[in-house]
C-alpha cells in the first residue's frame, strides 16, 4: 500500500536554477529527502509518480501579489482561496502578498487583518511582505517584533501620495533600521508628484480617456523614483529591491547602480510588462481600463530591454503583481475618468505558461535561468531558500510537473481566477503544468485544484543577509 | 567488502552554485548516482566517506593553465604530470590546457603535440582549448574538424605582436565561422602595437627593470583591446570571452557590453590580479620578475573592481594563468631587459584556498559563488557540463573534500609544483581540500596525490550554444 | 577738454569669450561704440584711458549672490551698497541677487522688498532672480508680471524642507508654466528628506561639530537631487540650471543629460568649491563654521572633476553664492549644534582674482574661457546678453581693466566687504582689476570704489530663448 | 576717390561666435582694423559697402578637402582653381587641403606636390594638413621642419589598409612625437580589418552593388576604430581630433572620454551626415554610387544624435570632405563592384548655405554657434586664429556677407564645382553669400567668382597649443 507520505517522482527531466538531469526525486513527509538516477532501493512504499516525459521543475514563486486588497474604493476581485487556487493551476505553490498598513495604525493591525484573510482560506503556502504607509517614532518600535516574525520584507510606496506614500525620509530611516535587523525595502519607484501634476491637467483639459493614465505615470517619472530609491539605498549602505520595473529609464538607474556604484540592488518585472504594450490603451472603446495598472504598460523597446535584462542578470525575479478587477462592474468606475479606474489586472496563473513559451522557448532565457527568475531568485531574496524555491534534499516538496508538449489558449473562459477577463485574452501557450506537489501533497491535478481550503500555512522568512552575488 | 566502484560520502555540507545542505553523495562507476539525506539504503557495499564537518564541493576546473608550454626560448616548469598533482592537491580535478599553432604550421598538429605531452602524464582530467596563431584559408578549413573532435573553443592573442598575435580580421572570420560550428573564441586583450611601440623607448632611456613591464602594459592599452575584442564580437553577433582580465579599464567594457549593447560577454579573471598588486615590480633588485605576467598586475583600486564585478556577476570564471618559470634559471633571461622575462608565474594549486580564504571569509563573495567561479560556469562556458562543474546525479564524481578549519601559509616549501618560487609565498589560509576524487577516484588524500601518473584523460568538450544567462 | 561722457581705452589686449587682440575702445553715453587698432580718428575730446600691459575684459556678471539676507534668524552682513562696493573692487560690475518670497505672501511683495533694499545703495547694477517658496494657484498668477517686469528667472529650493523647500510638484509646473512665458528655473539642488534625517540623528549622537553639516550633506544627495531635476525639466521639456553645483555625484547627471539624453541643462560652480575643500571642517574648535555653507566643500577629487567641468563646457558659470555673516557674533549661533550656523561665506570680493589665479595661470582654463564663464555665459543665460556680459559695439561699457602683474595675498584686513573674516584668507593671488567702468563711469580706480552710492540701476532682463548652445 | 585698400562694410548685422550687433567693419590692408556702430569717421576714401538687411560672417574655413586628389586610380575632379571658385561662392575663404605622402616617398615630396598643385591656381586661401602614410625613422625626421613650415596638423588613416593606412603604433609615436612640438593628430577612424573582411565575402556572394559599402563599412567599426584613436590619444596624454564623424557608436566615444576619461578629444562631422542618410544608396540602379564615401551614409536616428552634439559642444567642426568624381565615368569603374567605386562626393559650395537652411532656420543651432563651427573652431584648432576665423580687429579682412532672404534650389546646373552631379541636388536653401571678401578682395560678387587664379596664398598656421576649452 503506497505511503500517503511518500512520492517517489520517477524518470522526469529534473531542472533547478543550476542542473538539468533525468533522474528521480523522493518525497517524505513534506520534504525531498534524495534525488538520483534511480531511487527504487529507497521507495518502498512510496506513490509512484511517473514522470518520464515531464519537466520538473521546484514549485513557483511569486512574489508579489494582491488578494483580497481593499484599494481605491473596492477590493481586488480574487480572495486568497480563489487567487491560490489560480495560482496552484499555474504552477506556484507559494505567493508572497502585501499586507499594508492603513495611515493612523499599526502595521501590527495590518498583519492581523491579512492573517485573518488568508488563514484557512488559501490552497498553497504564503507569506507577507510589510507594507509601510505610516512610519513614525511608534509605528517604528513595532519593526523588530515584525522581523522577529518572519516578515522581513518591507514596501513601501514612492507613489500614490497622500494615500499609501512614504517621503524620502521615512524610506531612509526604514533602510537603516532594516539595515542592522535583516531585513530589506522593496519599493513602488515613481515620482508621485509628477503624475499628481499631470492628472488634474489632463482631466482639465478633457482628456479622462484610459491612455492618459500611461501619459501621467511617464518613464522619466518612473526612472527618477528609482534612481532616488538607489540614492537613498546607498547612503544608507544597504541594498534594496525595485518592484515590478518597466522600462528602460528605470533599468538604467538600475545598472548603473551595478556598474558605476558597485552597489547592489535587486530588480523584479512582470509578464505583462514583457509581453504587452503601450499599444492596449489605445483600444476602442473603454477597453484600455483592463490594463490600467501602475506602474503602466510600456513601449515594444523597452519589452526588448526588459527581456535582455532577464537574460543578463540585472532584473532577478518574475512576478505577477496579480490584482484583478472586474471589468464591468470595478473597473467601470473610471468610465468618466481614468484616474478613478482601479489599478491593477489578474495574471497570478499565467506566469510559467507565458515564462516558458515566450521566455524559454523563444530562446530569450535559458530553462535554468527560467527556474532561477520564478522560483530559485524569490527565494534567496526573500528569506524562503532553501526551504522553498529549488529541488534539494531538504527542501519543502513543493515541485511542478510540467508537460512541455501541452497547448493552450488563455481565457478568461478556462481560467480560475476570479476576474471577468483575462489580462492575456487570446495568448497562445505551449507547455503547462500537469501536476502540483506543496509540501509532498497534491495541489493541482488532472486540471483541478485539489487541495482542501486552508490548506496553505504561513511562511515565517529568514532574515535578509545577502548582497547581490545570491542571485547570480 | 566495500565496491571500490562504490562511494558513500556521508553527511558533509553539499554546496553547488546553488544549493547548500548537509546530506550524502553516492558515486557509482565514475559517476554520482544520487544525493539525499540520507542515502544508507542505496549504499550496500560502497566505501563509506565521512565527511561530517567539512564542505563538500564539485571539482574545480581551472580555465586557463599551460603546462609544458614552449614560450621565449624556454618552457614552463611544470610538465602535465607535475602541474596536474599541484591542481589536484588544490582541489581541482579539470583543467583547460591551450595547444598553441605554431606559425606556419597546421593546428592538428599542435594539438597531436599537445595530446602526446599530457596523454601518459596528467593525473587529472584534461581539455585544450585550440590557440590559433596563423589563420589563413588552409587552416580555417581545420576548423569544423577540431570542433568535431571536443576542442570547441579557440584562443587568440591580441598581443605578442610577430609571434603569437592573429589581427582583427582574422579575429573577426574566426568568430564568424565558429558561430556557424559551435564554438567560441577567447581573447588575450592588449594592445600589441602600444606594448611594442613603449618596450623599446624604455629599453633606449635605460629602463630595462621589471616594473616597466607593467608601464609598458598599460591599462588603457588593456581597456582598448577589450573593446575591440567586444566589437568584433558584436559585428560577429556573436559572445566572445576575456581571458585574464585585470582592471577597470578592460571591466569597463565588459559592462558596457552589456549595459547598453546588451550583448553578451564572458569575463575571467585570476587571483593575482584580485591578491597582489603593481607594488610588487618595485620590489628591491629583480625580485619583481616573479611577477612579470601579461597582463601585468595592477593597482589596488583595480582589486576592488574586480571583487565586485566577481560579486555582481560581470566577471563569471577564475583561472590561474599558472605558466611557471623558475626564478632563478628562467626568469634570470631578463635581468638586464625586462622584455626577456619569460611572462608568467605559477598557481594551479591556490586557487580555491585563495579564493575561500580571501573571497568567500572576507565576505566579498557567497559560499555559492564560490562554487560558480571556480567550478560550474568553467564547465558551462566551456561545454564540460552537466558531465563536469557540479555535484548532480548523472555527473562525473569530481568531488573535492574541504576542511574548513585547516589553516596554512602557502610557502614554496610545502608546494607541489615544479617552480622554485610561489606567486603567494607567506599568504596565510584557511580551509583546504583534504580529499579529491576524480571520477569516482581518489585523486588526493592524506597531503598526498595518490592517482597514478596518467590517469587523466582527455575530455571531449560540447560545442557552444549558450548566451550570457547560463552563468547567472 | 576731454568729454566726460566718452572714454578711449588704448591699447590693451583685449579679451572676449572669442576674441584676443591689441586694440582701443570707445565708449560714449555708456555705450562702447567701436573697436579697433586705432581709434584715434573717432576718439576727439574723450577722456584717454592708456591700457597698454593691460588686461581688458568685460565686466564680470555675478549671478549669485545674498546681500542683505534675512537668514536663520539673522541677516547677510554685507548690504546692497557695501556688497557692491566690494563686487566692483573685484572686477563684477553687475550681480543678480535673489528676491526671496516669503511663505504666506506674494512673489511681488518680495520683489518690492528687494528693490527697497538695493534702490539708492548699490553702486553696480543689479538684477533679480525670484526666489519661490510658495508655489500655489494664486502665487502663480503673478509669473506672467514677473518676467514682464524683467524677472525671467526663477530659483526653488529642493532643500530647506519647511522653509524654502518646494515640492517636485510646485517645481515641475513651474518649469511647464515659464516654459511658455520664457523663463528658466534654477536649483539649489539637495535632497531635503536625507538631511533631515541625518542631521537629528548626529545632534542624538552628540554629534554637534561644522564637520557634521558635511556629513549630513551628502554628496549623494545632491547627485540625487540633481538627477531629480532634470528628470521633472525632461518630462516639461525646458532646461534647467543648477546652481553652485559641488561634486562629481551632481556632475554626473549633468553630463549624462547631455550624453545619453541630449536634454540641455545649464550648472553653476563657485571658487569655494574649487579651492577648499572639506579638510577645512575639520579645523581646530570652531573655526570650520567659517566655511558652512549648502551644499558643503567637498573633497579634492571633486575639485578636479570641476576643474575639467569648467575646461569641456558641462560647467557654464561661476557665481560666488556671496552670502557673508560674521564669524564672531552669527556663526557663534551654532556654536553647540552645527544645524543652527547660518549658512553661507563672503566671495563676492574674489571670484575674479582667483580664477585668473588659480584657473588661467595654472592652465586649467584659457583666457576666452575666463571671460566666458565669469561675463558672458551668465549674460546669456540670463538674458543680460547683448547689454552686458561681453566687449562689442552697442554693449554696455562695463570693462574691466586688469593688470595681469599685480600679486596680492587675499584678507580680511584688506577686504571691502563687510564680514569679519575671508573665506580665502591666505590665497596668494596674482593679476588684479585697476580700473573699472560701469556704463562708462568709474566705479573703482585707484583702489578706490568711487561710484556714488546708489549709482546702480536694476536691469531689466530679456525672456529666456536659449538652449544649451548658446555657451558653447 | 575711394582707396581700393580701404572698405567700409555698413550697417550689417554682424555675427561672430559670440557676437550679434548691428553695425560697420571697417577694413584697411587685408585687415580688418576697426568695428563699430558707426566708423564714418575713420571711413574717408574708403570703399562703401551698404550691408543693412545682410548678415555679416567671418569667411569660412573647410578644413577637410580633397582637391585635385590621385585616388583610387583616378582623380577627384576639382583642382585648386575649379574647386576654391566653388568655395568661395559657397563663403569659404579658406580650406585646409590634405598632401598625401606616397608610400616609400617622403612627406616633404608631398608637401612639394601639394603647392605645385595649389600654387598659381587656388582663388582663396589654402593650408595643408599632412597625410602620413609611411611613418618610419627616417620620414619621422622630418616632422620639425613641416611643423616648422606651418603644417602643424597631421592626419592617418586607420582604414585603407595596405595603401594609405599607418598602424596603431605609428600613430602613437606620432602623436607622441607632435604633443613635444606642437602639432595635432586627426584620424580617419575605421577599422581597416573589419571593412576588408567584409567586402571579400559580399563580392564573393555577388553582393557588388553600392548598398553593400555601407553594408561593410559598419558603424560598429567607426566606433570601433574611434574608441581606439582616442585611447592612444590618452595614452600619449595629447589630443586627437576625429575627421568626419559619421554615427552614434563612434559620438559614444568622443563623449565618454570627455564625461568618463576628462581626456579632451575633437570631432568634425559633414552636411552629408547631417542631411543624407543610407536609404540614398537603395536607389534605383547604380545611383548610389554618387553617395560612396568613407565613412558611408548612415541612419536618420544618427543624424539626429550628430545635430544634437553640435549643438551641445560634442562636435567643434563642420566640415565637407569635398572629393568629387564624375557619376558617368569615375565611378563607373564600381558599375559591378562597390569597391572599386571611387570614394567621395562633391559639397565645397553648400556647406554654408546647407548649415544655415538646416541648421539655423530650423532651430537646430544658434547663429553664435553657425560661426563656430563653420569659421571661428577650425581657425581656432588648427593654428589660423587670430588671423583667420573670427571678424575682430586685426584679423584678416576674410567677410561674408549673406543675404538670409535669398532662396534657391541646389543643382549641379547651378554648381561651380567641377563634378557632374551634385550630392544634394534638390535641396532647398533659405540664405546665401552675396559678397565674399578674402583679406580684404572682393572674391565673389554679383554670383560671379571674380578673384584672379592664383589669387589665394599658403597660410602658414601656429604650432597646436590647445585643450578642448579653446572651442567652448
Amino acid at each position: 500500500m503506497p505511503n500517503g507520505k511518500m512520492k517517489w517522482i520517477r524518470g522526469g527531466r529534473i531542472v533547478t536554477a543550476t542542473e538539468d538531469f533525468t533522474g528521480d526525486i523522493l518525497v517524505r513527509d513534506e520534504k525531498i529527502v534524495a534525488m538520483g538516477q534511480d531511487l527504487k532501493a529507497m521507495a518502498l512504499g512510496a506513490e509512484e509518480v511517473p514522470a518520464a516525459g515531464l519537466l520538473v521543475f521546484p514549485g513557483g514563486i511569486d512574489a508579489h501579489t494582491h488578494l483580497d486588497l481593499p484599494f481605491m474604493g473596492t477590493s481586488s476581485s480574487d480572495d486568497f482561496q480563489t487567487g491560490t487556487i489560480a495560482a496552484a493551476a499555474g504552477g506556484t505553490t507559494s505567493i508572497i502578498d502585501f499586507a499594508i498598513q492603513s495611515q493612523g495604525k499599526s502595521m501590527k493591525d495590518a498583519l492581523n487583518v491579512w492573517h485573518e484573510k488568508a488563514a484557512g482560506k488559501a490552497v498553497i503556502d504564503y507569506a507577507f511582505h510589510m507594507a509601510v504607509t505610516d512610519l513614525n517614532e511608534r509605528t517604528m518600535t513595532e519593526i523588530p517584533g515584525i522581523i522577529e516574525g518572519g516578515i522581513t520584507s518591507f514596501k513601501c510606496f514612492m507613489a500614490y501620495k497622500g494615500a499609501l506614500m512614504v517621503d524620502d525620509g521615512q524610506l531612509f530611516r526604514l533602510m537603516q533600521m532594516v539595515k542592522k535587523l535583516g531585513g530589506i525595502v522593496t519599493l513602488h519607484a515613481e515620482n508621485a508628484e509628477l503624475i499628481e501634476s499631470l492628472v488634474p491637467q489632463f482631466l482639465k483639459e478633457g482628456k479622462t480617456a484610459p491612455v492618459y493614465h500611461e501619459l501621467a505615470h511617464t518613464a522619466i517619472g518612473e526612472g527618477e523614483a528609482t534612481n532616488r530609491a538607489i540614492s537613498l539605498s546607498r547612503a544608507a549602505g544597504h541594498p534594496t529591491y525595485i518592484v515590478h520595473l518597466t522600462c528602460d529609464e528605470a533599468l538604467h538607474h538600475v545598472k548603473d547602480s551595478l556598474t558605476r556604484h558597485r552597489h547592489p540592488v535587486f530588480a523584479e518585472t512582470c509578464p505583462q510588462y514583457l509581453l504587452l504594450d503601450r499599444e492596449y490603451y489605445e483600444r476602442p472603446g473603454f477597453e484600455g481600463a483592463k490594463w490600467i495598472m501602475s506602474p503602466p504598460l510600456r513601449t515594444k523597446g523597452d519589452q526588448e530591454v526588459l527581456w535582455a535584462a532577464l537574460r543578463d542578470g540585472f532584473i532577478q525575479t518574475i512576478a505577477t503583481d496579480h490584482c484583478p478587477f472586474d471589468f464591468h462592474t470595478q473597473k467601470q468606475m473610471g468610465k468618466d475618468n481614468f484616474a478613478k479606474i482601479p489599478n491593477g489586472a489578474p495574471g497570478i496563473e499565467n506566469r510559467m505558461n507565458l515564462m516558458y513559451t515566450y521566455g524559454v522557448l523563444q530562446n530569450r532565457i535559458s530553462l535554468n535561468r527560467f527556474v532561477q527568475i520564478l522560483c530559485t531568485n524569490p527565494a534567496k531574496i526573500f528569506g524562503m531558500y532553501p526551504q522553498k524555491g529549488t529541488l534539494a534534499p531538504g527542501a519543502d516538496a513543493d515541485i511542478v510537473l510540467f508537460d512541455p508538449n501541452v497547448e493552450n489558449t488563455i481565457s478568461v473562459k478556462t481560467s480560475k481566477h476570479r476576474c471577468d477577463y483575462s489580462a492575456f485574452e487570446g495568448f497562445k501557450t505551449k507547455g503547462a503544468p500537469v501536476g502540483v506537489l506543496g509540501r509532498g501533497e497534491w495541489l493541482f491535478k488532472d486540471g483541478k485544484a485539489v487541495a482542501p481550503k486552508g490548506w496553505g500555512k504561513f511562511v515565517k522568512r529568514a532574515r535578509f543577509s545577502g548582497t547581490s552575488e545570491m542571485v547570480r
